[in-house]
């Protein structure tokens, strides 16, 4: 009865922490509690909730939607979304755990550098699980952020198990403020150089590769940290790296909200705001690999992956900012990144 | 003395009918007016001018912005651009006429069917032309159009020519109108059967396939007639059925924006047009061919290419309009395509 009651209390506290009952459930999370797959998805939920509560304590009139949804072919997800807010115009986090078969044509092309996997009878078990959030908020100078952070692992026909995770964390100023993009990418530095000083270089320099509008010349942001295919030295130390970024979400981004979400801004500068939010649906839907891979699996949730586009964006046919504008500032940075942190 | 007064006269007589001096030169166009490349770019020229000033007729406080723009690598184009108008949010009407040497492997796909070509040391002399629209209306209960007529010729190694022409005219409405729609079909299908009856319900069964929005089970819009790789019976055949398509375009739509251009509207109307909008991003850019193309060809024009987005677009979170409203309507069309006229 002890034990029961114990257990019960455990529950609570558990439901309190988080947004929603998760995927696997509790008690299956408690008994598996020393397997990377069950604390990977412990962090991902808590992940959800620290930046939930955050972004609602900003914008207290605003309430997210909380969407708990299963996928036919195994798992599910938790998507907590609020839309024109005062403070954000439309924010999402998006907790996905979901598994089942891979061709091993869609095996390969989860992995960004396409490494081949034997299967049996053509087919991989697979369990996929990630956090993944967008924030746009309403006022132009408070920048939008994007983060990710995801783990997989695909069952060979030898019973090998292949692993890895991917990640990030990235900012999409509309106007230059080097205050914020210096705390913002220390912030990350800061995680990253717990774990191995290499790190922080290696993945801001693949953020800015990996945020490229090839057709327009520009990043869409002024970048941050990405990874992916990461699986080594250990899964254990990976799994350690990964906690760090994700702790580092919210105190790299939050701050510079509270700075900015009551500046004023003139409707030249929302207007400048809603053209850059047309660049970031260019670069999401026509070169986002996670977009992509989201929108051809089957059973994936529309809703939850196209949470990511704005609420409303424009295009302005042959707009050109005056040279030396705040305008021209921001793009000569997104055309030409810069180092925030030595 | 006669003969030159006589030229000056009919190149006068050119430059008004045109927006702006045609790519090839009035004079080089003239010298060749028995070829078929000189008589396509006087039409696609025709067709710019026509819808330019149908368009400029109904919007007389807006004008037309005319860009000549030359490619580096061959030719170039006019675009014709009309933002922020009374009556258009957005209006494109684009002429390209370029050349110069593909890769065999982008020849190929600039073909749907991807026939195989036999290059000479592996670079194939080519030729693009084509004229293209979209016409994005502020009222809701006016729809959006799009048309593009193309030809294109590729040189082989041996000196074949290889030729074909691709086309369509397609209505994107906010709203139902069962009027406007039967209207929209019938001046195509009358356009398609003076050349062969077996026509028009190929190409509207084509552009219905075309403009299907995978990810959302839904068509871009209530169609109209698309086709591609046409290249028979003969290319003076192909070229009068392309003409008599190119003519269709003017009667087709403007009739729709007289009609409904002063209709008053509620901005739950506005807000479902601009929901609707974020649809029609999310179809060219993650699926329409013409503007993959565009963007991934060296030297191509961003602005003109991109010219098809509307000036604005809304993204919601799980938006579903409620069971037997107008929105909903439109909705069950665009899910299961209906045929307008017999």
């Amino acid at each position: 009865a002890l034990a029961a009651a114990r257990e019960d209390e455990e529950e609570k506290e558990l439901r309190q922490r988080f947004m929603a009952p998760p995927v696997s459930g509790l008690r299956e999370l408690r008994r598996r509690r020393r397997e990377l797959r069950s604390r990977m998805e412990l962090l991902i939920m808590e992940t959800q909730a620290e930046m939930c509560r955050a972004l609602a304590a900003l914008d207290p009139g605003a309430s997210f939607v909380v969407d708990s949804w299963e996928r036919k072919e195994g798992g599910g997800g938790i998507s907590c979304v609020l839309q024109d807010g005062e403070v954000f115009e439309k924010a999402g986090v998006n907790v996905s755990v979901v598994s089942g078969l891979l061709s091993e044509e869609a095996a390969r092309q989860m992995r960004s550098r396409g490494k081949s996997l034997k299967a049996k009878d053509g087919k991989l078990p697979f369990c996929a699980m990630g956090v993944s959030s967008v924030i746009h908020p309403k006022n132009p100078h408070v920048p939008t952020m994007h983060f990710n952070y995801r783990y997989f692992e695909i069952e060979e026909a030898d019973g090998t198990i292949q692993w890895w995770f991917g990640g990030g964390t990235d900012l999409t100023p509309t106007y230059l403020n080097e205050e914020d993009a210096v705390h913002f990418h220390k912030t990350l530095k800061e995680a990253c150089d717990k774990h191995d000083l290499k790190l922080y270089p290696k993945y801001k320099k693949w953020c800015d590769d990996y945020f490229y509008i090839k057709h327009r010349g520009e990043r869409r942001g002024i970048g941050g940290i990405f990874f992916d295919d990461l699986d080594s030295p250990s899964k254990e130390e990976v799994f350690q790296f990964v906690k760090s970024c994700a702790k580092a979400v919210v105190p790299c981004y939050i701050p510079i909200v509270k700075k900015h979400c009551h500046d004023s801004f003139t409707p030249e500068e929302k207007l400048w705001q809603q053209l850059r939010r047309g660049r970031y649906v260019e670069f999401n839907l026509l070169y986002d690999r996670g977009t992509k891979f989201g929108l051809l699996t089957p059973g994936s949730r529309i809703e939850s992956i196209l949470m990511s586009l704005p609420l409303t964006a424009r295009w302005e046919y042959m707009h050109n900012p005056p040279e030396s504008s705040k305008e021209a500032e921001i793009l000569e940075v997104l055309r030409n990144p810069k180092d925030w942190v030595h």
